[in-house]
This record gives C-alpha cells, sequence and structure tokens, in this order.
C-alpha cells in the first residue's frame, strides 16, 4: 500500500465529508491508502481571494506536517491549487494540486474545454493551465461556495449549466471544484450528456499514481 | 479486459517492436488488453513537417478501420499528435494523443517543463499545450529520427541531454518522442536526475484509463 496525504481547505469535523476525497481515491487506485486533513477556520473552503489568501499558509504548514508521516505524495484538494508552489518548494515528495491536474487532463481529452466553476471567475491556475483550450465558463445559478453543491435541491441547476457548457461547443467539461468530486458529478454527467467529464479529486490522483509508481 | 487500440507511426515489421508500447501500457494497465497496428511506408515515424504531412490521412485511415474492431479507445503513439483532430471527428470512442497527454501530464507534475526531442523544434500540439510552462528543449546530438534512440551508443547522450535540461532549472522532463519510451528511458533518467520523467505512451495510457473507466 502507497500512502498518500490529502490536504482538505474545507474545515469540518465531519469523518466522512473529510475523507470523501480520499475513499473516492481509495476506490479508483486501491494500492493507494490515504490520510486526509483540512486546515483550520475554512468552514466554508475557498471561494473568494480572501478565502484562497488566508489558506495559503494554512496548506503550507498541514503539508509540512504530513509530508513528517511517510505519506508518499500530497495531493492539494482544491481547484485553485493554493500553496502549490510553496509546498512543492519545501518538501521532498510528489505535491500535486487539484487544479493544475485537472485542467492537464482535460487538455488530455479534448480542446474545447467548459468550465464549471463555483465562483465568477475561473482559478487562475486553471485559466493559465488551459490556455487557449478554455472555451468558456459557467457558474450554477445558487452556488457560490462548494457547501451549496452539497444541497441536494441545487443538483439539477448543476446539471443544467453542465449541459449549458456543452450547448456552446464544450467537447470536455472540467468540473472546477473539488466539491464536485464529493457529489458524484462527474459519473452522472458524463451518463447524461456524453462527453468526458473531468474530476478534479481522480485527475489529481491520476497524476499521482503516475509520480509515485511510474516515474 | 478492456481493449485498446494502439496506432504506431512507425512502419515496421518487427513484432516486438510494433508491440514494444503495447506491452508497457499491459504492464502498467493490467485491465487493458491492447492491439498495436502501424501505418505504412514510414519506416523512419514522424520527424518533419513532410513525414508528419504524409502520415496524417494513414493515421485515419488505420484509426478508422480500428475502431471498428471493438477497441474502446485509441492511442495515436506519436508526440506529434498526428490525425488526432481528424480521428476525434469521425469515431465515437476516446482518441488520445501521446504528444498532448505527455505535456499535459507534465503540467500536474511541475511549472518548469525541460524537452528532450529528437528534432529541432517541439511539436507544435506539445508547444501550444504546456504554454508559458515550457522553460526549454533540447535535441540530443546525433539523433534525428525515432530509429536513432534504438541506437545503444546514443544512450550515454540522451542521458547527457536530459541532465542539461536540469542544469538549466526544469522541474519535469518530458521525452517528446515516443521512441524514448521503447528503450525504458523515462525510469533510468528518473532514477540519475531524481525529478519527474514524463514517458509519452504512459502518459497517454493513464488519460486513455480515465477515459475508459472513469469517466
Amino acid at each position: 500500500m502507497i500512502k498518500i496525504g490529502i490536504i482538505r481547505v474545507l474545515t469540518t469535523a465531519d469523518d466522512q465529508l473529510l475523507n470523501a476525497h480520499g475513499r473516492l481515491i481509495e476506490r479508483c487506485f486501491p494500492q493507494f491508502e490515504t490520510i486526509s486533513r483540512c486546515i483550520p477556520n475554512q468552514p466554508e473552503g475557498i471561494h473568494d481571494e480572501r478565502t484562497r489568501e488566508i489558506a495559503v499558509p494554512k496548506v503550507v504548514r498541514l503539508g509540512n506536517e504530513m509530508a513528517s508521516e511517510s505519506v508518499k505524495a500530497m495531493i492539494i484538494s482544491c481547484a485553485d491549487d493554493p500553496g502549490l508552489e510553496e509546498l512543492r518548494g519545501i518538501v521532498r515528495i510528489p505535491v500535486i494540486g487539484a487544479g493544475s491536474a485537472a485542467a492537464a487532463l482535460a487538455l488530455s481529452l479534448g480542446k474545447r474545454i467548459g468550465v464549471l466553476t463555483i465562483t465568477e471567475t475561473t482559478p487562475e491556475v486553471v485559466r493559465e493551465t488551459l490556455g487557449n483550450s478554455l472555451l468558456t465558463e459557467v457558474k450554477p445559478e445558487g452556488v457560490s461556495t462548494t457547501l451549496d453543491l452539497l444541497e441536494n435541491e441545487n443538483r439539477f441547476r448543476l446539471v443544467s449549466s453542465a449541459s449549458e457548457l456543452k450547448r456552446r461547443g464544450a467537447d470536455v467539461i472540467l468540473l472546477c471544484c473539488t466539491g464536485y468530486a464529493t457529489i458524484g458529478m462527474a459519473q452522472e454527467l458524463k451518463a447524461k450528456l456524453g462527453i468526458p467529464v473531468v474530476d478534479p479529486v481522480l485527475a489529481a490522483a491520476a497524476a499521482t499514481w503516475y509520480a509515485v509508481t511510474v516515474c
């Protein structure tokens, strides 16, 4: 078993929620054993410039702690990649950000990437990684933080926004918040829309798999 | 078992060489069963504008044939992604290009990508996908086609050129010819240089895994 650290940027005392991304990864990569920890005092996760800014030093501190617990790699489970560069600069194991990994995987699957966000703007790292392949972005109505994705009555809005991306010509949909992974959105959208849908947590896991087992 | 088609752009009657990429993929993804075919009359593969141009319709024709043989996805095993767009336009299964997949995976692993080429210029799809993260590129001396990679006496030159990329500040090395996969270069370089090295065939396989098993 290969031990992987998962850094959650949503502060929660609910163990099931805390471990949701880790369990998803373990289902797809049975060779991975995950440990999830969350940064403190971010009950709404990261959803704007301020919540990102205050998260960065917390991610770096937590990542640095986890690196000493014999994990072979770490995933920053947030589409904004908070603290990714900083953490890579100080630990000696691979660190994968869900934002860059998701954008990267999308580029393998198509050329006109439609981004389903939770905020008005696509995170900079995703925007930069996609470059000219970023076709368009849509924020579902009624959603402004990752917590809103957990509300069942918002689900039809998520599906409708994703359909809108396809209608505008997207050949791949990128789920640009790891909260979409928590609610298993990728599988549902793929079945409904018939085009590839990138789950940011599994994209990060695939890159991690490469980093720790191949090269 | 999931059947995957591998399109080789190096024409060869040598079964071991023909199947080299498929076998590598099967070792890393035991759930995949691969079938490899090569396009005709390209004994030196693709190594310039002309050899690329004449390859495109051959790749499309071969891909179209293979799509009817119950493969679940296809990999165009060339860092130049010849015929990728065209083939995606006509078949209904995922088609992954080794060039875009390798560049994409590199973007998940680092920010300053050093490209080990076989020609004077990095293929356009790799250049475009990497964007500002393309740090620098090096072509090993004595190498101008994929066949030169098979010559054992060139191996020290490949290692030396990869070291040069690291010396120039690369945090990831991208092997920009699937011939580097044939000779198992990624593992050797990773062990020698201690930074991630992207094998284009395995990068394509990882994207294919996502496309056919997750979403």
